[in-house]
């Protein structure tokens, strides 16, 4: 499991057999009715208990604008910031020729099938800036350009940052990415 | 001085104290030299030993493209991409209200003038995204623009991060700060 070495594991195995048999009963039930509850939305495909998910469902959310994100994680994290009003599309990995991930193992035609019925007016790339994030936001960009706007998120300096430590390839994009102040 | 907390500084004079008088004296000279001759270019404001910067000097940059930052290890930082060819103009820190610091502390006046001067086509303004780096920003964007075309670096998400770990105001920056793909 993610972030759980050896020794880690060995101490949660150890506070689980400690525990009274309920308990364990209890969590081992717990698990698999989760995962056999949890599945994906039917329209965006981010983690839910139902056909369509509690942020497809919402009437306040913004339906021309779609945001795509890579995984639930990265949706998640938008979610945080209590700004973004879209709704989503989550692509389930990103295209990667070097691990054998092509677009066709990603919710790439369902995307497209899905801008071009719903007319959405805006697709927001917000991919990881990585050779997979970028290589993945140029095929999108092509793919749905017939349909409707594309643009992307910012790439540049975090805020909160200082210039000075920010490295030589953020630095680079920082300058490229530059916007007219008006 | 910064980085050197009482134990670094108690080793660093112990070990001053055991060199030989000769190698203190020429290290006393040496600093007092380099700061009797290292000033600042009279054009913009970087260190340098003479009237004028070697970065200014050189008929290869761009006069056309003028990048402001706080400090020299802001500007050292951008010398760092080799990416950009313009000039600078060093401001010599930001406005901050709180400290006491207004624009008539700072190299702003020469700012100005030197634009208006040289005819320069844009200033990029590449101060960092706090407070104090947006204060400034916007302060010098209405100063200039009657003069130039005025942009700011990209604020959004730095090369090589995950979405994922993010902060919400980084995210928020990035997705306002999105930019058309075509």
């Amino acid at each position: 499991m993610p972030g759980i070495g050896p020794r880690t594991a060995q101490r949660l195995a150890l506070y689980l057999l400690r525990q009274p048999e309920e308990r364990i009963h209890a969590f081992a039930n717990a698990l698999v009715n989760a995962r056999k509850q949890v599945g994906q939305c039917q329209k965006c495909f981010h983690l839910s208990a139902e056909a369509e998910c509690e942020i497809c469902k919402n009437p306040a959310r913004n339906k021309d604008l779609l945001c795509v994100v890579a995984d639930s994680r990265d949706l998640l994290a938008l979610e945080r910031t209590r700004e973004y009003k879209g709704v989503y599309h989550v692509l389930g990995g990103l295209i990667s020729p070097m691990d054998g991930i092509g677009p066709e193992l990603l919710q790439v035609s369902t995307l497209v099938k899905r801008v071009d019925n719903d007319e959405t007016k805006e697709v927001i790339l917000a991919l990881t800036p990585s050779v997979e994030g970028d290589t993945t936001s140029l095929y999108l960009a092509r793919l749905l350009r017939p349909f409707t706007k594309v643009s992307r998120i910012a790439y540049g300096l975090p805020v909160g940052s200082e210039l000075e430590y920010a490295d030589e390839v953020t630095l680079t994009r920082a300058l490229e990415g530059r916007r007219a102040m008006d």
